[in-house]
């Protein structure tokens, strides 16, 4: 929260009171609204001519629909769904990584029902940078949809490394654009915009339909001294904000930061004095393996102090690889060794780039930290930064790694303080910089959780857009928007899809619950085998457990167990009960409760009678 | 890590060079060492009869041992043994929260078999301070050793309430203690100091042992200005600083923060600002249960603005009553109402204290949010107060608290800029003060993990501590000290003991690592009956599964994984295969290899044979 909270508790309350079911659409607006939404163009002084053109009475054009399926009131497994009249277009299509509930699973991707319920109208899939959560759902998506995809030559280069892993390489059209460049979707047409991102060739989308034009920034900062590729196409945002925007989607990663972002330069500076600290050192880098500027500052720090670089750990290798490749990444010659050679290298001349800034439990500098490295082993000569911040989540992971590291004697670069690491995206200065120069009526902040984007409308009602104008929305709503409204029209099928191992979507509710309670507690499984004729017990019953205690430590629990369901499974027949849940019913409640009295705990409980006849 | 990294590269190259067993112990002192070490005392001027005392040539004395149990190189379970000649005690006996790894298990608490070992020397536990990692392991410790406790009025009087919950209450002596006295315990004595924290009337300890004075900090901070009790007792430490200490052991949690830890006092004026700010709305702060002093400042605030204090969830209702009982907390007759009767109430007169300031899922705040409490519905009309920031590994916990609370409307503050919490730790600067006045010859950080020991010892190097006199142990270290010396002289028994329901310490390493197993991908239990003299198979093998696919949309899979079980097994018997493990071995292998191609998963495959005579 800041100080005006008085303008958040406005709206708010606007947002709940103004209708029942879409309780976040925006309220019919008045005569007098939509003359104040329209000073953005009337006050356009640059080009009187657009002046004349504004009809006073405004004018309702075929109706273009947002239909935003995923990284809205979510991080992650961005998917946006442009919608007009019979075309159809996908606004990247990302990945998510499952939450702790989520026992099992590997990524998450977004519901694509939405878009299979109006197959025929897709005309393509638009991508904005190559990052995970832009990308990473991409191969299930083209695997139920053949359909050109446009991207900048990096975003495609990342992405054809995972179409290879899905065996689709080849089979997909993949169209690379540069940044102004227009591609034509249907009636709708896509002009790509650059953006600075902690990605190279990361561009924004704006988006011309019949409606008007309407921007999407993908994730961006403003950076004015990018490593590579140039700032932000601030002069084409102002231009299409002269124009007129329609609406403006804009990136709320950052929306509750203040001021503005650094420059990536500004670690570059970092890196420089830590250099110069590390001397007689062996330097290794943690970072992401996608921020290649940040790889190139790395690289052209070791150069000039005459170190040579290796690389660990299998995206850092892949990505430095393409990076190469396309050019994104100059390395001079003779610099790059194999991570395999470098026991041939003194180690002060060495600089080692490596994943695992988040901690991740199987990284290379997880490796590294734990004695596991196949080629690195930590000791007091080596100085160790880790370029990056935690995701939350991810803090006590790389607090973990830090210990270990400082115990092996290393030197280890972790905090903030150090400048060893900027974020990617826009601060709240930034924000109003793209809000005040594309001007858009309609205003819809995307990609954060519910509390960035609520920071983010504040931020938009700051520089003036109003609050009625403003769509707090959720993944699955319709936003349809005729030029002159924008309301939420419905609802689309919308959620998480969960990926484990080959299996899309087959792990849901109830699995997921049992993988919770055999996590909790364990099971005991009690098995007996019956005459099905006599009603004699054969065999058993038998207890076996798993996860529940150490068993060799409970032998007299265990006999109490098996005497319980014994006499449990004896008294039902004896009682001529034959039906089989019933008869496990009880076996399960009487054995639940004793376990519980002894134990407090809950856990599995699954009688399996097998009968013979 | 701070700019004097050279100092810490120093530290650490030697401390892992001076020995290989105990790399962390400290060296031999060479002659001038001692003279360095000894100069704490020299320069003392006030005292110059001290001087006089002492020896040219230090005299050793009857060593003393100090033997780390718990909370160094870790968070939480803070346990230490004092043990000189014939007798021991123990500092604290807190719990530690299970770890994302440790499944199902509901606490953490120390291992007690060094004490076990040396039971008859036991002469009791002293206390610190009440929170749950200082005295929540208590319980356990007490059923095994019946002797006496010391503590402060309050500490005891939460203790009281844990005991009472495990039976133990009259059993157990326990004898109040006031800040300045001191406790005989067979040839060692411990004096209590008053010290600040984040609940009132804690302490920190000085221990009078033959080789010298032995000063613990317990868990502090420096506060000019408490709400209450006074601010930590600098004169005695200063006083002792004079007499000569001989080692300081000091919390180190905020060791990494620059600066000083701002007075519980700073909160109340933001709560000040923010009960202007919410006029007109019902307040809702959610803060810890045990700080006492700022739910003291949010009634004074309430009274202040004419509202009604009702309080929520379990523990806080518990630390609220035992506050009012011994006179920490001072509420004027009519303001509190009991939660049940809120509705009597206008929400603008109303203010609600509450628990779940973590986001624990269960917490009183959960349940607001998630609309699932029984007396408050959070709306637009609620102004909430979330009084903490957020432990590690509960980041994403808080977060979908306050979206949740920001999507029902409300006002949610929650962010570190408005000064609604401060630490209940020293940062550096105290840190340093405690240093100077106690002038320790040797120091040992502890109270923090790995990291947070390192920066602490930097700071007390930075105040002229000289770095061989630094210990940074790790739990089981016997550290020895005559007076003269101070070493790690060996290693007694240390580590986690988990408990899990009623059960303490059986769920080890096998168990977790079942339900780790269990919780990633389910398990699958195939049973069948064999006649044991005939070899044929009577009944099965069929096939239940949990926490796998669900099994209704799998049915293939599940069919044919029976059959490749059936093959297995025949094949096995026609073999003439009749050893059990090596048939359920050779089922479990097949259907393991199976289900992994099918699936790219690997769930517990668990084979039951019945056998039938």
């Amino acid at each position: 929260m800041n100080n005006n909270s008085n303008n958040k508790r406005r709206f708010i309350r606007k947002n709940k009171n103004s209708s029942t079911t879409d309780a976040k659409s925006l309220p019919n607006q008045d005569k007098n609204k939509k003359a104040e939404a329209r000073k953005f163009t009337v006050t356009n002084h640059k080009k009187p001519v657009d002046r004349k053109k504004q009809p006073r009475e405004p004018q309702r054009k075929t109706p273009v629909r947002i239909i935003p399926l995923g990284g809205l009131n979510e991080i992650g497994k961005n998917f946006t769904v442009i919608e007009c009249s019979n075309d159809m277009f996908v606004i990247d299509c990302g990945l998510a990584f499952p939450d702790s509930e989520m026992l099992g699973v590997d990524i998450v991707i977004p519901d694509f029902t939405y878009v299979e319920q109006h197959a025929d109208k897709l005309r393509g899939v638009v991508l904005t940078h190559g990052h995970e959560d832009h990308i990473g759902g991409l191969p299930y998506f083209l695997k139920k949809f053949n359909v050109p995809v446009y991207g900048t030559r990096l975003t495609l280069g990342l992405l054809e490394g995972k179409l290879k892993e899905h065996g689709l390489l080849g089979s997909i059209k993949l169209s690379t654009v540069t940044p102004r460049q227009t591609v034509k979707l249907g009636c709708m047409a896509v002009e790509f915009l650059r953006v600075n991102h902690s990605i190279p060739d990361a561009v924004g989308l704006a988006v011309h339909t019949p409606a008007g034009i309407i921007i999407h920034t993908g994730d961006f900062k403003v950076d004015y001294t990018p490593i590579e590729g140039g700032p932000i196409d601030l002069a084409r945002f102002s231009e299409l904000g002269n124009k007129g925007v329609l609406a403006l989607m804009s990136d709320s990663t950052n929306s509750e930061r203040p001021g503005y972002t650094m420059s990536e330069r500004k670690v570059g500076e970092s890196f420089e004095k830590l250099f110069m600290q590390a001397e007689g050192k062996r330097i290794i880098i943690a970072t992401f393996a996608s921020n290649i500027h940040r790889i190139q500052q790395i690289v052209n720090n070791a150069v000039k102090h005459g170190r040579k670089v290796a690389v660990s750990g299998r995206s850092m290798v892949n990505v430095i690889g393409k990076g190469i490749e396309l050019g994104y990444l100059k390395i001079p010659d003779g610099i790059l060794v194999d991570i395999d050679t470098i026991s041939h290298y003194s180690e002060d001349k060495m600089c080692i780039i490596t994943t695992g800034s988040q901690g991740e439990p199987m990284s290379a500098l997880t490796r590294m930290a734990m004695g596991e490295h196949r080629n690195v082993s930590i000791t007091p000569e080596d100085f160790i930064i880790i370029s990056a911040t935690p995701i939350p989540g991810n803090e006590k992971f790389v607090t973990k790694v830090v210990n270990e590291l400082l115990k092996l004697g290393a030197d280890v670069v972790y905090e903030a303080m150090y400048e060893v690491h900027v974020s990617g995206h826009a601060c709240q200065e930034e924000q109003k910089l793209l809000l005040s120069i594309t001007k858009p009526k309609f205003f819809i902040p995307v990609h954060g959780e519910y509390k960035h984007l609520m920071k983010h409308a504040e931020t938009a009602m700051s520089v003036g857009i109003d609050e009625n104008n403003i769509i707090i929305g959720e993944i699955g709503n319709i936003i349809e928007t005729d030029g002159v409204d924008m309301k939420i029209r419905g609802q689309a099928t919308a959620g998480k899809v969960l990926v484990d191992g080959l299996g899309v979507g087959d792990v849901g509710a109830i699995v997921l619950r049992d993988r919770k309670h055999l996590a909790q507690d364990g099971i005991i499984i009690a098995v007996a085998t019956i005459n099905r004729n006599s009603g004699e017990i054969l065999s058993g019953p038998d207890i076996v457990s798993r996860g529940f205690v150490y068993v060799r430590e409970s032998e007299e629990l265990m006999d109490e167990a098996r005497k319980i369901l014994a006499d449990s499974l004896r008294k039902c027949l004896d009682n001529d009960i034959h039906e089989w849940n019933t008869i496990k019913n009880r076996m399960k409640d009487r054995l639940s409760d004793f376990i519980y009295l002894k134990t407090k705990r809950s856990p599995m409980i699954l009688p399996i009678i097998m009968e013979i006849q």
